[in-house]
């Protein structure tokens, strides 16, 4: 029988979750340095290697800090809602411009080198989920941080917050692996059939980026598992409840 | 205003969530053949053409058919709750037939042209997500429509269920890019830069899987959407809190 999970206590087993988590977003991190290192000779702004750049900054960004900061109102389950919400915030400020570094790396070496751009079915993804944080991220400030937004706006559109936060993260991680596939293929063509080194390496690497994307989702899945309302904002809901409940018709 | 949902009628956008759901899934699977009928050379079940069963088949099976499974709650909302479980279990059972037909395609088409299986990240991620799904069914069929679990049990173990069921349709729709672009890298390697009209025609047709698998999950993330519950499954339920109530010592 598992331990029952009081709204105020924090579930025993959640530690455990964002402990693995926390194991697999920096295994993919320290794996994706070591790709890059073994096989591809690093990272740097000039010559072949600026290419690098890009998958290194869209793993930390895109897909580990962008994961943490979904995470955050799971770990930081007592502490004041607005550190709480400011910390999401800069956690994935700190994402999206790691991201934009990286951006402009591949974007900079293509260039360079005169290759075409946008191409690939990896480069659309990628762009359309870079939109889209950017969008999720300036509607995220305007309706929560941003003072102007009125209680029943926020609690309408969280819902939705949420959903495509949640489907912005799954995004980056398949946009990832489809940028893992095409740097694989790119280099070792038909050799990816002989079972070399790097290609098991990057399919391992692979398997984890989704390992890790689980696990993520998996911790904010759990209904139990939600942040309690700390006491000031239950009395706000029980106040906007009121109000709410007292001007509006009992419709059908 | 949105309108109000309650509980007993149908949500009023749902049906056009659910239609665009349908009219996308269509077009995934019309596209799928086209592809393979303008660049591939069609489908067979000997020769060249045998490959491309494979990944008509997926199509069909992993992501149209797995995601309309999902759906069936959303759509079939005052059937009884019996004979909407039944056909959750029967599209299950098609989507995983077809999806098996189209990974015997593959491996008997790797067989007699003497080439290496389960070497790339579509194949080790499709091998997960098949042996996944298919524990996924036994373990749905075992539970909640094998009589032997108790409703505790079946209480227990069905936010899991959703969540593993979400994930694999999210993991299929993610090996089916993967596919898509092994396919496209494979034949056209440094030709894809060149926006040739059939790498053009496959990027469309992996954002278009990915718009079918946001829809899917889009409507299946709405609380308010969610299948009522019937009446005799709410007096089973009172019964059932009544007694779980009256059993256990009211732990702190």
């Amino acid at each position: 029988m598992e331990s029952g999970t009081s709204l105020a206590s924090t579930p025993s087993v959640l530690p455990y979750y964002v402990f693995f988590s926390q194991l697999l977003g920096l295994t993919v991190v320290a794996m994706t340095g070591a790709w890059l290192g073994l096989y591809r000779g690093g990272t740097a702004w000039e010559g072949a290697q600026q290419f690098n750049v890009h998958p290194l900054c869209m793993v930390v960004g895109m897909v580990f800090l962008q994961g943490d900061a979904l995470l955050v109102y799971r770990v930081f389950r007592k502490e004041a809602k607005r550190t709480t919400k400011v910390l999401h915030g800069l956690l994935h400020i700190f994402a999206f411009i790691i991201a934009l570094v990286g951006l402009v790396a591949v974007f900079d070496y293509h260039k360079k080198k005169g290759y075409a751009d946008l191409y690939s079915l990896h480069s659309w993804c990628g762009l359309l989920v870079f939109v889209l944080y950017f969008v999720q991220w300036l509607m995220g400030f305007s309706f929560f941080l941003f003072p102007g937004a009125s209680s029943s706006l926020r609690n309408r559109y969280r819902p939705q917050h949420v959903f495509f936060g949640a489907t912005i993260f799954v995004l980056s991680v398949g946009t990832a692996l489809l940028g893992l596939k095409e740097a694989l293929l790119f280099k070792l063509g038909v050799k990816y059939s002989t079972f070399q080194p790097e290609g098991v390496l990057a399919n391992v690497l692979g398997l984890l980026l989704v390992c890790f994307g689980v696990v993520v989702l998996y911790v904010l899945a759990q209904a139990d598992w939600k942040r309690p309302p700390q006491a000031e904002e239950q009395a706000l809901s029980m106040d906007f409840k009121r109000l709410t409940e007292g001007d509006s018709p009992s419709s059908q």
